[in-house]
């Protein structure tokens, strides 16, 4: 790290360094969480710093700019939306720049420019995929969804505000009861919410008309990571021809996975599963708490994302066009 | 009930018809408790009293007989390990009734050696299923089990004991958490397990070998009922070309489905998925608790009974032999 | 036909043999028509003519009942119901004679006594297995079924007078609209009913809570031979874990089937399919027109007969118990 | 409607607007009909229209232009190829427009051009579908196919014509009977055929090695709207590893589907389905008569468009490019 | 196996004893081979020897037959004929012991009986067997087989002798080209065959109406374990709707399965699947060489017996009738 | 042919010409042979020729680079790649020259550029391949192969090298063992082998974790054409949720199959199967020997190119892109 503070120093004032150097703090200890807020944050710092760059040519300029887009990605290197925005930002500056455009002045403006059209789009995006995704709510519906995910209840709230009755049952979502948290966004809107225990899902299934949830990561086949739960619930439902609908804004598109990147299923501390005093009067066994696993696409209906609706196949067209890979060499653009 | 002892008074003194009594309310009040514990206690009950029987003729004594059945099956209607204690005995005995036997005392001693010979079936059915399902384990295999069924603790225990190694995956099993007692009784046994929540079955099922289960209640066409999230848990063990091997005493097989009854699902209080303060936070929300659900044959390979090993669609050859249910007349042998 | 009419001759008078041969020709002409009548008729022919057979002799009156079996059973030889009547009496009558009872007024008390048996089984069977199979439909049940079956429109109308809401949808059943007669009779018992174009199945099935139909024919296996377009309803509703339930009388269970035969599909008039003048119009093409299709057993939860609700696989037990099959000499009796 | 005639009167002369409404009419009252030539007639119509616009500036043109699809947009608001071919030609002018391009004169010469443009693909888009789906076919092959579909039709003789020997099932297709029309045409091409009912087709599918369809709209997802019946008999093809080929112009990819609109399914008159006279015999039923149904991407093979073969999950990218769909803002050209 | 030879001592003269013996190791040295064969071959050495025991009670003549049983039964413990010719005569002849027959001479008539009584069964079983299963070849079939199985040789042959044109593709069965036997055999019939590689099953199956193979063992839940690569060809026949018919002697099945028992896949020697200067030539490699493996039932449409055509799910009731097996205590007579 | 020639003298001096002649002869005659080997050298051929181009007009250019592209092709116009190189330069170079480049050097500059970048691409792609794919290995992994493909080698190998402990199950691959190849190239580079016979692949799945093949051919659908028995592999993995990978470089792709036509699976000499002398003991019997088999997309996971990972669908994009097919003319660019 203090080998890139100190490349920076050739390039940045005290002030806006010691701004920077803030802010890749503030994400590190997770003062600002939430795929979409890390993201946008990141994507602010970084047209922020990317102004106060002091230099004469644009070679120094772009090596600027990777090393501040490589101190923001550094903070948390595991998350996608944040190294997203990066890709989303720098991908198109770099067109421009190996397309011939050399001002530094210019190339700061774009800058700006693509910062702030990610921090746009990744505003709106919410609001569309709700829009979208609730369209494809009927009338009279019931629903399933598991765990909590902002779009997945903005989806139910705008489907219920455009006076369709809706019913919905949740999934209480162990080990952290997530559940309780959707009931309760639920409820306070006025949508009838029906809580059960996670393996009830197939018991209440043959009433189900539709599934509704959110996702942490899309694979580039289409595959979709969410919490722990979720395929098991994608499963039970195929079995009973009920649709699967994911909403997902574009951020969270893995383009690792275009180049063959598995995505990490991280393990969580045991003890959300079980406290130690139980524990302790059970005896020597393993507890093992995964937090996420992997819904195959065949499982998934659609994907609704900011861009459209689309078949979960062409998560692949999504990445490519949203964060202007350039294949084969599947290399980010800050290394 | 007061007609019934009324009626009774014909037939018994006051002493074995309070004993008869007080056994009727120690079930009633599950001060006995337990599938297996319920039914012996009821037959050893049966066959006390019936001995005390005060009549003449063949037919007051039948009659008796029925009258005693039917005050301990109305004890506890639901259940199906008691009524199914009544039915093997009567059965066999109005068996030998029809086919001439008339001399009441010999009618008392074959009412003593059915009650003896359920009782001992009983009690040696656990012990002879343990043996017979833990030959179907192999030395290294990977079992996940649900809930807390004795029957499926004593075949991982037996196939352990006989030097195979294995390592059970437990289900938590929401909302009552019966897997930390299976946890528990395995891990005092020395098995290496591992808890995990109930959705991550599917997470871990490309690891494991085999689903041992038990049964609340088997169906003539060899559905299982079982502990809420068992089916899900079976669709999931399918999926992945997993067998599922269901340990169950032949009074678990219940006759009143081969005379279309459905079995029904009892739903427990919502307190067991909730607290009430938790739920006053998330607002007005209805919280559902269905304490079973029904797994259809087709994912369960076998079933291991002390009759041995069978497919689920033998239920009903079981239900006929065990029982002696004579169609198409399917009354119960009490009414 | 003249060769086995000559020699009943040798143990018939001329009035009763004329009866018979009016009765065989009452079936062969179709004046009396419906499985279960046709079985009836031909049960209560055989025991009339056996009544006064002239006879000496046990073998003689043995050969005699074979003949008179064998001219009732010519009349129609490709249904199930006729021949599976006279394999019900004759295979009893046989063992019996077999076991050692060789006097002829004996043997003509039982082969009356086994008539009547099966006339009065085959009366109860559709009451019978309309109680039983009302049982497994629940209050609020949306129905599907498809021609016209009296055993599936008797469990309907069982549960609706039984205080159970039910809505029935009903495919009109190309080509001969089997379907309307369905209706009518549903809605005249007050049940609300939804007619349907057969291929529109699928597109409601997702509201559908159980099927219900009848059945030709079942075979060893459990495969159920119905009305043309049922196999396609039963996979439609596997689709969509909707469970099928087949309402059908033992002696729709096919014996031959456990020699190896397979039941032949009869392919009826294509006139019934379109009339000439329309096929002028479209010119020179094929029309086919098989009047019944397969539906395997997996595709079927449950059958209900009136010998008790069965798995389709327990189809195999019914014929051996039902018909006293004697394996491997799998010859019909009257041969 | 008044409404829009009047702001057209500030940009038309009487007769072309005479002329444009007169076309109108001619939509609105089916005069013209088929999905083909309404999209046809409703480009030239547009041609024609805007190059009589009287105005100054291209901000009128182009508000003229819109004025005048949203009046032939309105005629059928539910088709699909109607609107299909404004979005063809305005988002082609409108990217022209935002591109720079302001005289009004070289807009008007783009109007007609992406007009002619539309006409040409889309009178050639039947014979080459008809083309490369026929190479898919292989001589010797039995295939079965639902209604009557122009497209469907035409790559069947076109296998035919090009001297492969094939035999074709033709389901009668309920209510209407399409299925009539389809055995005309391929009969009278030569083509053996064979005509079934709706649910006879499983019957026969262990025969049969390809389906070969049309489609009514084509959904985002690659899932395809078609006639009752079509999801069935992909099911039935399905379940026998038989490959089904949609023929689909790509004017029936339905662009509103990517912002999560729902095809709705129209329901027809139920006297389609049973005439009045027989309705009253039955008595008092209801009857639905849905005129199309889903089917699911997975059940489908391949979709044969004029713009090559695609897997079902490609039409995401066939509504891109053909019609210039701009994301997020997922708005109608004329809106 | 000393021990067992001194205490026959006790019941057999020398020469008797000595015929036992060689005819022991006729079995051990695999002079006799054949599942039938070898069956047979013991039934008649213990009706020899049964028929020289020397001895006054009938404790010691039962005593006696038990251990020539067990004599014979060591000779080659893991196959299934051997024993179950012992279990079907030995729990017949302990049943009539049990009720009461205790004259030495009668009970050696029986033992004489029923030993010839399993001959006689195991000698018309295969005919049997190909006369009920030619019955469900269709003329015009074409069938797919696997492996060298004299029972489904003998099914197609029958089939091909009764008129009905077949074709048989026939796979090569590797790793010792089993098939190469089969394709003789049946075109040597006059049988069309087609012999292809064992993984082109998949590229003809679409052209296939029937799989008919045999089997080493029956399980009790219908699992039929036969030759390596059966139970994919089970799958792909599944997978394109083609059902599988299984004929296998009711010797076949295992009653050991009943109480649990895995059958054991033997694992031959790897020099069948490479020669030794090729393994040299690839290196350091492990060869597998797995002689079966397990046919689930739900991809077996049924097996023919000499008891008749059975769903594969009725095996336990094959086990149970013909072996007379007395559950739970499931130990065989012998011991 | 000599036409050819002939048109090519006006275009090419004696030499060039005999070397372009020299080297179709080459490809002809199988000197040059492997996918990628062939398209290179036809890539470097047709630069070195076009180079030596004598013309005047651009117009006249382009003619002599299809005649001489033709010219190449012709020599195997079954196989995939060769005319997937012309593609890849010819559809280049014209859309160059449809946007008005019309000076002969530059185009023949051009034409050079894309032949370099088509063979750096061939040969980098098998690289990046293994690099991509090695990445969805988990360290632990058993992986089952069939057949030899460089590819799926290189995978597994840099899965190896990268430090991951993997063993794999090479299936011998019938009829020509190809399976051999791989072993001993994963034996000789240190990974556990076990070689097994094709049809044991099931019996083995349940402890495999992933599939790892190569393609022939990838159609547009994502269907991929392989040796026989990879679609049989494929079902079987598909049953127990293993996941399956396919390694293909770019030009495996099929344009041909966006415009309809249908791979053609190669019949090879039936003595691959069986040698002459062993088929004259057999008798007169057909072998069949199809060189490959289809496996549909949906049995598929991922495909890894060297243009990124990609789900089976996509394959339709990649053709689109690589060789900037111009629908709806789908014509090749020599034609």
């Amino acid at each position: 790290m203090n080998k890139y503070i100190e490349e920076l120093t050739k390039y940045l004032d005290r002030e806006p360094l010691k701004r920077l150097l803030m802010a890749c703090e503030d994400i590190r200890t997770m003062r600002v969480r939430g795929a979409g807020k890390i993201a946008r944050y990141a994507a602010r710092t970084l047209k922020e710093t990317c102004l106060n760059v002091r230099c004469n040519s644009s070679t120094d300029y772009i090596n600027a700019v990777k090393k501040i887009a490589r101190c923001l990605v550094n903070t948390r290197p595991t998350a996608v939306s944040l190294p997203n925005s990066m890709r989303f930002i720098l991908n198109r500056l770099f067109e421009d720049y190996k397309s011939g455009i050399d001002d530094v002045d210019t190339l700061k403006d774009l800058t700006a420019k693509y910062s702030d059209s990610f921090i746009k789009n990744s505003l709106d995006a919410v609001k569309t995929i709700a829009e979208l995704g609730s369209r494809r709510i009927k009338d009279g519906d019931i629903i399933m969804t598991h765990c909590h995910s902002t779009v997945a209840v903005k989806i139910l709230q705008k489907a219920w505000d455009s006076g369709k009755h809706i019913e919905v049952f949740v999934r209480e979502t162990r080990p952290r009861y997530q559940g309780h948290i959707t009931a309760k966004a639920l409820a306070s809107a006025g949508i009838p919410v029906t809580l059960i225990v996670d393996s009830a899902a197939r018991y209440f299934m043959k009433d189900v008309d539709l599934i509704v949830i959110g996702a942490d990561t899309v694979a580039v086949n289409g595959a979709v990571i969410n919490k722990i739960g979720t395929s098991e619930l994608a499963l039970v439902a195929k079995e009973s021809r009920v649709n699967v609908m994911v909403g997902a804004e574009t951020y969270k598109f893995d383009p690792k996975t275009v180049s063959g990147e598995l995505v990490k299923i991280e393990e969580r501390d045991w003890r959300e599963v079980i406290n130690e005093e139980k524990l302790k009067v059970i005896g020597n066994i393993k507890v093992r708490n995964p937090a996420f696993d992997v819904t195959p696409p065949q499982y998934i209906d659609i994907i609704v994302t900011e861009r459209g609706v689309i078949p979960p196949q062409a998560a692949f067209l999504i990445i490519q066009s949203e964060f202007k890979i350039s294949l084969p060499h599947i290399r980010d653009p800050w290394e």
